[in-house]
């Protein structure tokens, strides 16, 4: 998506260790109508699958989540993590590890948010090294429902998830994949 | 707003300790249409605010302070929970006390997202003590910005947060307002 490589270029920041940071549209400051342009491509992608809900992962895959459900007319579900106090009733839990926080966190989703059968399109902000969609699509599994596929707005195309993924045969989008970064500039895959 | 408060009795499900569960439409699984149009109902209530910008905090308040930014065509910001290792910069930070999980937080927003003199409007899911209102309110004056007024989607009116801001002088707007609770039927503010 052609828009997005221009703002990952244009306000986007690198930091060492890879890190990029799009807090000034995507996953701090969020610009809505941008995250709605987005929902729609991410619709337009998946148009001709039958996709009966959304599931993402808090926080920062909530926004455009709800752009993609909005524009393809399904509910959207974002897993919790760690269990609280408000969460009853029976749950879906799956282990998922962070390499941001360098630590195993719980993932939990109520079982009557998921129902079998469904075909579940499963949406994050980012996808590096794909721990994320891995666990959500193990949580989809649980419910006895079907992953479509995973659409997420940025990819580190030279992190391993994604082609690991796809490999394993998920239909994996990505609205801008970046080939290679390093400290002074990125470039995308065609 | 009569939707609002019909989907609360339709959907709602009240626990112990006075508890609304509303996971079916607002804060676990999102019906997207419907966070729109009360997005859009907020718009119109400050529509003659001339409001800058959004803030809300993570998680459960980003969906509808979403939906508000799209109509209100302002950026919108997510106050995040704890600092995590992608928040560089110098950032703005309060702490909050959470009675659902008896804990404080701390809560950071990246100074370069609210600006001197902007006018901002403070959006969250629920209200019931006020304390997530009110640091968020902290945080915009840390930036010398200016609160125009707080909106909400389920104000629980037995409780004294919203009318103890209204009695500071804040503007609060819910989109339904509980005026008792108890383990078998609700009754909503006039």
């Amino acid at each position: 998506m052609k828009s997005l490589e221009e703002k990952i270029l244009n306000e986007g920041t690198i930091l060492p260790g890879n890190i990029l940071k799009v807090g000034s549209f995507l996953n701090h400051q969020v610009d809505a109508a941008f995250m709605m342009e987005m929902g729609q491509e991410i619709a337009r992608l998946f148009a001709d699958e039958k996709v009966d809900r959304i599931l993402t992962i808090e926080t920062s895959g909530i926004p455009l989540a709800f752009a993609a459900a909005y524009y393809m007319q399904v509910p959207m579900v974002f897993a919790k993590k760690n269990r609280t106090g408000n969460l009853s009733g029976e749950l879906f839990v799956t282990t998922i590890f962070s390499y941001t926080h360098n630590v195993d966190y719980s993932v939990v989703v109520e079982k009557k948010y998921i129902h079998p059968g469904e075909r579940v399109l499963i949406i994050d902000d980012f996808l590096a090294n794909g721990k994320a969609l891995l666990g959500l699509s193990k949580i989809v599994h649980m419910a006895n429902a079907e992953v479509v596929g995973a659409a997420v707005a940025i990819e580190k195309g030279f992190q391993k998830g994604g082609d690991t993924l796809r490999s394993q045969g998920m239909r994996v989008e990505s609205l801008a994949c970046i080939e290679s970064m390093d400290d002074n500039s990125l470039t995308f895959r065609a």
